[in-house]
């Protein structure tokens, strides 16, 4: 028996978010199966993080036991053949039997983009969230600003989860402009449910006037998911990195 | 009756390309049918750049004539509530009635999309052509300067089609790298069928080490298809400026 890692890319456009659910395609039910074809075990991987219906990703990770004698370098080769072509495994190797995605220090990367222009763009449209409403990329960079370090970023989760602590650390949340997109990164040891498009529908509305940079400041002291601005769609939404610490 | 211009964006992924033709679905179709439902009238679109199927466009241009009284300038927005969403109208204006925009001088960018990594990225799959072979990007630079300027392009043509000259002018050819992509940039006073994807087939046999980059030289003197390299995949090509001078 021996534990493998696998980093996970994937467009989720058409996918039901990660996690297994009956009925619906999801990235985590298309890796068991194709596992379970490839190895001829039945396999439950477990995922690092557990995106939601239409995020992408570049870099998830998931682990499995698996009595295979295939090496674990080559799995991501054979495993690819097996997969759709909208998941696509970057890399696969033997961890430790105790390696748990979910329970070691990581630190992960998001990136939000939001299409600014005035018509949509369609070969953006699939990964960028498009808004034809002008945002003002300093007044945004100064509402980020006040989410950085160590806060509880409870106004900024949506209520389904309960969690122990709502208590997060951002390391770093930049926004820039690339051409016609602006890019929101944010880096942290961990997210709360929907926080990062919770962040990014804020710093909209911030970009676009409807609210003062320093507001944020009074959001995260409110406590409540009501004082945040809305859910930005989950199409903008990509996890380009993790980092295992 | 006025000469309306339109600029077309569009994903080509599930287009049998530009023109129409029966029972597939196609951007001018597409183009046709939407113009209609709004104006109230039969419309044909006269289109510059007849793209191939799956081939991509950020501004293609499109001209018909109309009866309508709706402003030019308002037909953009009305159109691309009636187009699907993996095409839109960029911009709308009145031109005079003698603008045929294939008989005009123009100059036209194209970029070829090359993904060079160990294993696709699915977030990259439908506008990049993903090779694992490594590509030497200043073997490619170095033929891509025997392309540039005047020069009977007849080699760099698929046979389909019958045309009176096969001389074309380039006026710019370059390959640069953007992380894990590898862009080739031609801008020219016109391509012949299939030129650019050749240009990029055989760019991409130089960069892989089976063509000497001076072989270009060759190749265009045969003036021979079989004396290029292959056709590169339709997905990796976008057209990205479109210039009436």
């Amino acid at each position: 028996m021996k534990r493998v890692k696998l980093v996970v890319a994937y467009d989720g456009t058409a996918y039901h978010g990660w996690q297994i659910q009956p009925g619906a395609p999801t990235i985590e039910g298309e890796l068991n199966r194709a596992l379970g074809t490839l190895l001829n075990e039945e396999i439950r991987v477990i995922g690092a993080s557990r995106t939601d219906a239409g995020v992408h990703a570049l870099c998830n990770v998931a682990v499995f036991d698996t009595n295979t004698c295939i090496p674990a370098e080559k799995i991501a080769y054979a495993l690819n053949q097996r997969l759709p072509e909208d998941i696509r495994i970057q890399a696969s190797e033997e961890v430790t039997p105790d390696f748990h995605p979910r329970r070691c220090k990581s630190r992960k990367t998001y990136e939000y983009r939001i299409l600014n222009t005035r018509f949509p763009l369609p070969t953006k449209r699939l990964y960028a969230h498009f808004t034809y409403v002008p945002l003002n990329i300093e007044r945004m960079k100064q509402a980020a600003c006040y989410l950085t370090g160590e806060h509880d970023f409870k106004s900024f989760s949506s209520a389904a989860a309960v969690v122990e602590s709502t208590v997060r650390t951002v390391h770093q949340l930049t926004v820039e402009k690339e051409q016609d997109e602006i890019i929101i990164r944010v880096c942290g040891n961990g997210f709360l449910y929907n926080m990062v498009r919770i962040i990014a529908g804020t710093l909209m509305e911030v970009g676009r006037g409807s609210m003062e940079p320093d507001h944020i400041k009074e959001i995260l002291e409110m406590g409540e998911r009501s004082a945040a601005g809305p859910t930005a769609p989950a199409c903008g939404l990509t996890l380009v990195k993790y980092e295992f610490l």
